[in-house]
């Protein structure tokens, strides 16, 4: 069934801006990025941080053009004068930057009704003869589509939203027809309430010895232990580790692939019928509320309605069938906390403690997926 | 007053972990270390991601050595087969690994009382001669510290946590000590309401000829657009840019530096007299209560108390002094959004709407940021 294929072009992704580096912003489109490049067959061989600097934006445009096929850069596309991807860009190509009449009417055509464009946004119309422009539908920063020596560069702004919108509508279609190749499968399971080594002694013989073109890794994570099944070749390669460790991992596992622990226990509840779920949490700083708000809760799960901060509030948490209720207690000198979790309602658990490691914002989170694991292995005897 | 120093060491980062590649991690490390780095007056010139690969950390460390004075790396030091960054930077230094027994005894301590250590964690315990361990107080992985061929090289495990605290326990004191130059001084000036290049309009007389030796620059953020100011001399240098900023933006600036929208609309609710709020909010997946539960509420600001999802279900919100209530709109072709905004209780405003851009994620917590836009600019008169 597999067809011989040209290997895939190597894929190098330009992050540009100071406020990377100075970490004031955290690079979530690098990641968005990876993953929707290797679900293309694209898979990303490395990643760069750029500060707004002219000379090392040409410097490292110039270096990916040598080594890759394909560099994607975001970031640095702003009305303001800090903003020189462009400039960077157009020095590493050799070409001039001129003002593109079709870009300023764009341009125009979008501050109508906003009152007159500023003067600088004049700057995001200009570009390099070689380049295509990639429309932006919802903001002022075209993106730039150039082919030259060999190479694909695509330039693309670097607001997330604007980021991804025109990365799904202009340059993921076009890199598929373009460049596309059999996308990296990959599989994941899921476990929590084990640690990442002794998960690795547990499927030492699947981690060790994985199907032929399967490439397999154990990742320690908030929400558990993941371990990570890959392949250039046919998914159904996949099948058989995935099986084969959930068996071993047994009620350890609590899913696959996109599986949320927060989901996860939310189906059990369901199961349960329990139509709907209220949090009460103390010392996690809203840690469980924000992570329960944005788990999916398609029927029959329950659906989580709301919560309350802090034991002992002058309210009670919002109406529900039942109440998940978490109190992170003090930490030792390990690192290790514990963790109180109780269910109240529909589904009753008196009272359960957990150990949790790992300090800051990881142990307000990792206190919360342990109350969802509790959760999500409550049975129909605690009704 | 300032004194004359050697330029500070240029500072490179490797993060190193496939899963970053792949998308399945977002890269937070990085932009704690430029944050902490940046600090300590040694800012980070740039950042690279690697696979788990061993010879590509080893060309990675090879060319940050070369360029470098101050290398950082983080990840890969697990105790699992994939877990290869020991072994690429032994290959760049050219030494050995080998077992330390101080090491294995520091692991075999850890994992006294909670059954023998994994015969995978001896992994763990290895180092090249000239790298003195770091130790990991609350996991199995040390770090190292190396110095070789004036530049100095730091190993950090990628599990956010222990890095932080190894970081901040035994890295930073080290760096600060031994290369430490006077921190980059960072001021941020935030506003809500105007975009981008508006404010750049504005503010052009300060951005375009900041006073010397400060560099100014501006940012689209969901929490509004930020201008920020920094400095390698004296931090009073920045004292004027950024009094000159909030004047001139005036009641659209809602304050400096660490200062959040939540934090500031708690404050005024505070001066309200409302002691606490609950929220109410519709079409924006618990965004609202995400950035709510998440802000600081040291008295005389308002306690937030919880909320719930979703309009017309089957429970009200917590009780609370007040409510905020948001519902988010369909969107229009040019990503436009319209957020209905009200706030019922101790203090009323009937009903206000507001437009916002973007989509996805960023359109979520964009709406919630209108909502506490609308709250933080609530008077007197509103009561």
């Amino acid at each position: 069934m597999t067809t011989p294929r040209a290997a895939p072009p190597r894929v190098e992704l330009l992050s540009i801006g100071s406020e990377l580096l100075l970490g004031e912003t955290v690079d979530t489109n690098a990641a968005y990025l990876g993953s929707e490049l290797a679900a293309i067959g694209l898979p990303l061989a490395g990643v760069r941080m750029l500060p707004d600097e002219r000379a090392t934006i040409r410097d490292a445009v110039d270096e990916a053009m040598a080594r890759c096929g394909l560099v994607i850069a975001t970031g640095g596309l702003g009305p303001t004068h800090d903003d020189l991807t462009r400039e960077g860009i157009a020095d590493a190509l050799g070409e001039p930057l001129t003002e593109d009449p079709g870009l300023v009417a764009v341009l125009e055509e979008r501050f109508r009704g906003l009152g007159r464009m500023p003067e600088a946004n004049r700057r995001q119309a200009m570009r390099v003869p070689s380049a295509q422009p990639l429309e932006n539908p919802i903001g002022s920063a075209p993106g730039w589509w150039v082919e030259r020596d060999g190479c694909v560069v695509v330039l693309l702004p670097g607001v997330p939203s604007e980021m991804r919108l025109m990365w799904e509508e202009r340059a993921r279609p076009r890199l598929e027809s373009r460049l596309g190749a059999p996308p990296l499968a990959i599989r994941t399971v899921k476990a929590f309430g084990i640690g990442e080594s002794a998960m690795a002694e547990r499927l030492a013989a699947i981690i060790e010895a994985p199907p032929e073109g399967v490439i397999a890794g154990i990742y320690a994570r908030d929400d558990g232990v993941h371990v990570r099944f890959s392949t250039s070749g046919e998914t159904s390669l996949l099948d058989g580790p995935v099986t084969e460790s959930l068996r071993i991992l047994a009620a350890d596992a609590y899913g696959t692939d996109e599986a949320s622990l927060a989901g996860v226990a939310l189906a059990t509840l369901g199961r349960l019928r329990v139509d709907t779920l209220a949090s009460w949490e103390s010392g996690t700083e809203g840690a469980l509320l924000s992570i329960l708000a944005g788990a999916e809760h398609s029927p029959p799960a329950t659906r989580y309605v709301g919560g309350i901060l802090d034991e002992g509030g002058a309210s009670g948490p919002p109406m529900a069938d039942a109440v998940l209720q978490v109190s992170l207690l003090s930490q030792d000198a390990h690192g290790r906390s514990r963790v109180r979790v109780a269910v109240a309602g529909a589904v009753s658990l008196p009272q359960a403690e957990v150990r949790i490691h790992g300090s800051g914002p990881q142990r307000l989170r990792r206190a919360a997926f342990a109350a969802l694991d509790v959760v999500r292995r409550l049975s129909p005897s605690d009704q």
